[in-house]
Parts: C-alpha cells; structure tokens; sequence
C-alpha cells in the first residue's frame, strides 16, 4: 500500500500550479497512491484553497469526487525558508496531519524553489531533524519505519562551482538515496524508452556505433519564447536552462554503453560515464530579436535563446561521431526528437543510387514514436525512393499517456532513482556546460517563428541537414 | 522505341489465357510497347479471336480502343511442335506479319509448354533459322540488326537429369543471353525489392549474418488445391512445383552475398553459390484428405502436397542457421511471406524480459510490405511488449501494381536477365531437391483448409514457432 505526504516547498510557484498538484490529483485519480496528504509551504500568506483553485486549470476534465478529496487532505503552512526556528512548527504541523490521516511518516519533499535556496532548505529540514540521514535505511517491504525522501527540481546550480556546493551540503546531511535530482525529460515516456528500446531489441546494439553511425541530431525546439521569466532567463540563457540537463540526459541514454542491468544503480553509472567523456567542439549561438525589450532582460543582453551544439564523446564507441544539438526559444515549432544517422551505403546501382542515408528518429514530443528511413524501390522502376517505417506511440497507446511529472512523483514514491540525476551526473554535465565559453562566440540574431539563425550551417565543416 | 513480335508456343493453355495475354495487353496500356504483334501458336485447331476472348475475363476494366489494338494486331498458327517441316511455314508467316506491321524483327518466343517439349521446340526454331545463336550480340543501341529472346516457364525439367539435358540441348544452340528461365516469383514487386532494400539501406548488412539471425521462415501457403492439374501435379508434388523454383529462389535472394553491382550477372553470381551450398537437413510431408481421389491422381499417390523443410547454407555466413521453408495445397489461407528472425538479447531486466525476439518480415502476397516486430515499453509500467513498425508496400503504391508476367515480360523487352534463373541456379536448385529422398519420409495426412499436418513441429529438435 502506497502512503506518503507530498511537502511542496515554493508551493506558490508556477511549477507547483501547472505540474505538481495536477500530478498529485492524477496519482489519485489513477489510484497509484492509496493515502495521502498534501501540505504546501511559501513565504507568501495565503492559503491552500486559493492555491488548488489556481491549479485547477491545469486539470483537464477534473472530477469532482476526486477534486474534493485533494482538497480535504491538502494544507498551506507559511514558511520563510531562512528562519530557521520556524522549522520547528513546521515539524510539528507536519506530524499532526500525518496524525489526523493515520499516516505513517513518509515524506516526499519537493523543493520547487531556484536553486540558491536549495542548500539553506536542505540544512534546516536536518537540522530540525524534519528529515534524518537514516530514514532511507528502512525502505524495507516488512518494517514499519518511515522514509523521506527529497526531490531537487532543476536547474541544480548554474555552474559547476554552485552544483558542487548544493551536492556536497546535501550529501553531508542525507543519503545519496533520498535524493531525487528531478529532470522531467526523464519521466517522458519515450525518453525512458529509449533504453529499453535499445536493450530488449537485439538489432541495435550491433549498429550503434561509429561504423555504422554518420552522426546524431539532438533537437529540443520551442515555439514559445520566455514567457515573463526575463529575470531568471537571462541570467541562464538556452544552454544551461536546457542543454545541461533536458539534452545531455537524453544524449547520454543514446550513447550510454549497455548497462549490466536496467537498474537505477548501472544505468547512472554508464550515463555518467559518457558525460565524462563529452567533449565540447562548436556552437552557433543566436538571440530572437526583441528578447532585449522583454521584461526584467537586460537591454543590452547577450544571452543566447538559441544554441546549436557540436559535441563528441572521446571514447572506442563514438569517436568521430559529431553530436548536433539544437534548441531555441521563438521557433517556427514546437518539437523534441532525436535523430540517428546511418552511415552511407556503398553504391551497387550503374544508376538512382540512394540519394540518402538511413534514418532512426525518436519523436519524443509533441507527437511520440519510432520512425525508420529506408530506402526501397519504387513499383515498375529501379528507382530508389525513401519510405518510412513507423511505429507511432500515440496511435497504439493513445495520446493521454501520464505526463511526465506522475510518472516522476510515482518513481519517487516506489523508490525507483533510475528517471533521476545522480551527483556525478550532474557536476560532468556541469563541467562541459562551463567548458563552452560563451562570449567567444557572435550572438546571431534570428526572426520570431523562424528556424534560428541563417548562419546555423556554420557549425560544422560539411553541411548538417537539420531534420527538424 | 520498344518493339517486339510476342510468339506464344502452347497459345490455347491457361498460362497464356490467365496471365501472358493479361500481361501483354497491359504492356501495351501502360505504354512499355510502341511497336509489336502477337502470334499464337498451337496444336489445336482454333483461331485468334476464340483465344483472345477467352483471355478477356482476366484483365479487369478493360479498355476498348486497347483491346482492339490488340486484336488488331494478333494472329494465330497452327503449330504441331514436332513436325520439323511447319516451323519453314511458320517463318515465313512470322517475317509477313513483321512486314505487314512495319517491325524490324525483334522476337520473343514464350515457351509455355511443358518442359519435355523444350528441347524439341528449341531444335526446330534453330534448325529452320527462326532464331540464330548471333541474335544476341546485335542487341546494342546503334545498330539495327534486330534481337531473338526465348522465355522458358518453368518447371524446368523434373529433376537434375532432365534439366541438365535440357540446358546442354538449348545452350548449345543459342546463347545464354537469349535465354530466359522465367520463375515468375522474380517479378513480383516485393521479391525484386528484397535485393534493393537489402543493399540500399546501411541497416541491414551488419545484421545479416549467424551472428544476429536465429532462422530465417519461408512460407508459401494456398487457400487453393491442385485445380484440374491432377496429371502434372501428381508426378511433381509440392516440393518440385514451388520449392524448386520460386521458394530456392527466394532464399537465395535473402541468402546471398553482397553482389559487386546491382546487375544480372552478379546477382546470378551470388546467388548461384547459395544454391550449391545448400544442404537439406530434414523434411515433415503431407498430403490432404482428398487428394487421391481427384481427377488423374493415382488412387495410391504418395505425392505430397504439403512440404516443411529444414535446410542449412554450408557457408560462413549462415553456418547454423536454419531456413524453414513451409508449403503447401488446401491451406487455411493464402499468404507468401519470409520471416527473419533475430536472437534473443540478453536479458537485462530484473522482471519481464522479452518473451520473443525480433522478426523482420516481408510479406509478398497478398499483402505487400516490411514489417519489424520490436519489443517496446508499456506506458506507465516496465512491461515489455512487442510493437511493430511497418512499411506498408500497398498503402504507399496501392494494390495496383503490375502483376509479375508484365514486369518479366518487360524485362525481357529491355534485355534484363536479373529476373530470370541463369542454367547453373536451375541446375544446382534441382541437385537440392533431388538429395531429398522422399520415399524416406511418411505423409501425414491433414484437413483441407487446416494449417497441414500436425506433425509439422517435428521437423526439429526446437520448437518452431510458425509465423503463419
């Protein structure tokens, strides 16, 4: 039987409105949580209804019967994360709901808050002993003793420096398994398929390599631009509001070797090893024009809303493989997918030899699949013609699979870390991140709507074709 | 400018009523053909008209102005195949009819007889001149000398003695370049693609190997019976009817090595070193209730007209790898299909590991297409299940491509042997067939419309698990 608290910290907050309670009411709703409680906490004073009511937008077709049982188990608590003598009454609310549910003690802290208040937070959860480094111990089937767990919402830090300090202040007080370093990409769907996908298919492994492979796109493309986060926005910028977390985990479950399990444990260790060894070459960097007249930016600003990428990985498997990566604020849509490029095959044809290598593309958002490039012949000719075949995700399993964050607090729940990001992970992401230095490369300027800067091409030697 | 005289030996048979009139009829719709004439040759006393119309019912929406192009340009000789003194008269109604429609004389004979009348017909049109062993050499595209081809339908011989007799007879008379060995499984669509698609797409090939594959299906499965054929099928049961020819063929388009260039003699090349390396392993017959009590069926026929074969490739390559062939009358459905079948992988999973490998199918008839069976995560849980991706042939193209004689008879026009069986495929597929030593093997009987007999899982050590 599943039983926890969810502890949201910043529960005022855009992350906590549109994703966390919507994901808690669909735990309920899809019974993947069989008591619960739900306590918010923010500096700000106001309560929980107006809190739920905020995010009940975000709910399509919410039912009443569940709706209201959210809300009779749901709380605020007003907590200024740096008084650290408040956290002895917030210990205390805690305990008495837990109480008046008939809750066993687990705890799920979710600190949806900027990363510079992760290290205060985290020091007075275990300072007043709210949280112990021991409670992971009993995460047994058949002792009654309580776990807590907390989830780190991303980015976590803004450079190497900062990521280390956050890891080393949370590793001292708590065990590395408690900690949940959350990046939703992981919870999507066909993200966490890929491994699977990879490693329960016996005819990939054979050509994922450089023999084989000609080079890989990484594109995570927005339509939407900043949407009034000017001030953290540009502080951040493309690269490391996306490429260090979202698009490294993605490339590193690509290119990672075959782990000795498909387990949290094997699969961390053989993704950070490739993090290890990514090795930053180029970028093209471009800003949307109008991004400086945005709220809190500064006028004269040169942080990119737009980074294309070439990175390699320095080990037997990859070397010499490029790795494109692209991302962008302001483009003409809205798209995350992946893109394997085979190798050419040597022409045997006097003429129509194949005009195209052979692709595998994962649509990862907003549509999801499977989608193989081959060539065939086309009826009554020789010629060759690229055809397509497809597993398409959405069709098969129907376009209301659980959004990311459900599948993230059920993991979390289960104790499953294999979807979150362990310490090393990080700070190797981290340690790339910093090692592109930015104002070396031009910001080139690019419309709204567009596909990013015209000098996107400039980017690599020989002509990309950006599949997307 | 294509043109052609078509000279049909047997004109009043079913093949040239079902499919060689169809075929020339569509040659002419679909424009392959500027200039031509057809010639209908046979024993019986009949005329043009008679043989026209009984062919009209197999070409769905004919056309009025074409048909009567077609009877306009058609005519009929009566021909006794052995009585060497009418093939002069014979000639000389040819090179008339040639004159009369201002052709320059290019000539394709059609041979749709049985093969013990091969030799005789072959003689007779060399010693009256018909057509010289030279014919070949003019086919160049500057010179006006006109060209001779013969088209052979198969079965080709019974057995190794009688194709060899015959190969030596017509071979020594005309050259290899004029001969066509027609099986009319090469010109269907998806038969002539599985070379193309194989060496076109970088995928593939590091696959392709006993490495990788664990058995490879071949099946060729009848809704229908042996339909009034009772005296020919009889003495050739289903191994001679289909393995023989279009199965062994198949096979060695899967089977063979990368050939130097995508043309007709380094296909036959390849494939030609499948074929001697064939060795039959094991054989499962059957025959269903019924049979022998069909017209000109022996009341004690042991024919078979189901076949499940094992057999083996003695090369590097393929070494281990068996290649099920399955055949047979009176099936449950009609369906040609191959079934590649990947190995297992490793299982990584602490639960649910893949319950099934991966298969690559290619179904040629009825239904066209590429099929690949993956496995692939379940949403919301770590449940595998098997997906399959697909390039559907007649969804892209629709049904309507052109059956196979238009294609073959096409390539004959072109001068294109790669759709036809050179003298050393023909001759080692019989040296196969004749190492298996039917009488060896007892013939489970099975119901008409069933999957053949039960015993079929008897044909080895492993369980086989029929793809259909």
């Amino acid at each position: 039987m599943n039983q926890a608290t969810f502890i949201i910290l910043g529960a005022t907050g855009d992350l906590s409105k549109r994703k966390l309670i919507p994901a808690i009411y669909k735990l309920i709703k899809h019974k993947k949580i069989d008591r619960f409680a739900l306590i918010g906490a923010s500096i700000k004073k106001t309560d929980i209804k107006t809190i739920l009511e905020n995010s009940k937008k975000f709910i399509s077709n919410s039912e009443e019967k569940i709706w209201k049982k959210l809300e009779n188990y749901s709380y605020f608590f007003e907590l200024d994360f740096y008084k650290s003598e408040k956290y002895q009454e917030f210990k205390k609310f805690i305990k008495e709901i837990e109480k008046r549910h008939k809750l066993k003690g687990n705890k799920i802290f979710y600190l949806a808050t900027l990363p510079e208040h992760f290290k205060e937070i985290t020091k007075n959860l275990y300072e007043n002993k709210i949280v112990t480094k021991y409670d992971h111990k009993n995460n047994c089937k058949d002792c009654n003793h309580p776990w807590s767990r907390i989830v780190y919402e991303k980015p976590f830090g803004h450079d190497l420096k900062s990521a280390k300090e956050i890891n080393k202040c949370i590793r001292k007080l708590f065990h590395e398994k408690q900690i949940y370093r959350i990046d939703h990409y992981l919870g999507k769907e066909l993200v966490s398929n890929i491994a699977l996908v990879r490693f329960t298919n016996r005819i990939f492994e054979p050509l994922w390599n450089n023999k084989h492979i000609d080079s890989i796109q990484i594109i995570l493309s927005e339509k939407i631009g900043i949407e009034g986060r000017g001030k953290f926005y540009d502080k951040y910028g493309a690269i490391k509001d996306v490429v260090q977390n979202h698009m490294l985990q993605i490339l590193s479950l690509i290119a990672m070797e075959q782990p000795k399990k498909l387990e949290a444990k094997y699969i961390r260790d053989v993704k950070a090893k490739i993090l290890k060894k990514l090795i930053f070459k180029n970028a093209i960097l471009g800003q949307y024009k109008g991004y400086t007249e945005e709220k809190n930016v500064n006028p004269k600003s040169k942080t990119e809303t737009f980074a294309a990428l070439k990175l390699e990985i320095n080990n037997k498997r990859w070397k010499g493989v490029p790795f494109y990566l692209k991302t962008g604020k302001n483009l003409d849509k809205k798209e995350t997918s992946v893109h394997i490029k085979f190798k050419m095959v040597k022409c045997l044809l006097t003429q129509g030899c194949p005009s195209d290598s052979n692709y595998l593309t994962i649509k990862i958002t907003p549509s999801n699949g499977f989608y193989l490039e081959l060539n065939s012949k086309e009826p009554q000719t020789n010629n060759l013609i690229p055809v397509e075949m497809n597993f398409c995700h959405s069709c098969l399993f129907g376009p209301n699979t659980p959004e990311a964050y459900e599948n993230l607090l059920f993991d979390v729940i289960k104790g499953d870390q294999s979807t979150f990001v362990r310490s090393d992970e990080i700070e190797y992401s981290w340690k790339l991140i910093d090692s592109i230095k930015k104002n070396k490369y031009k910001i080139y300027k690019y419309e709204k709507g567009s596909k990013g800067p015209k000098e996107i091409n400039l980017l690599d030697n020989k002509i990309i074709r950006w599949r997307a």
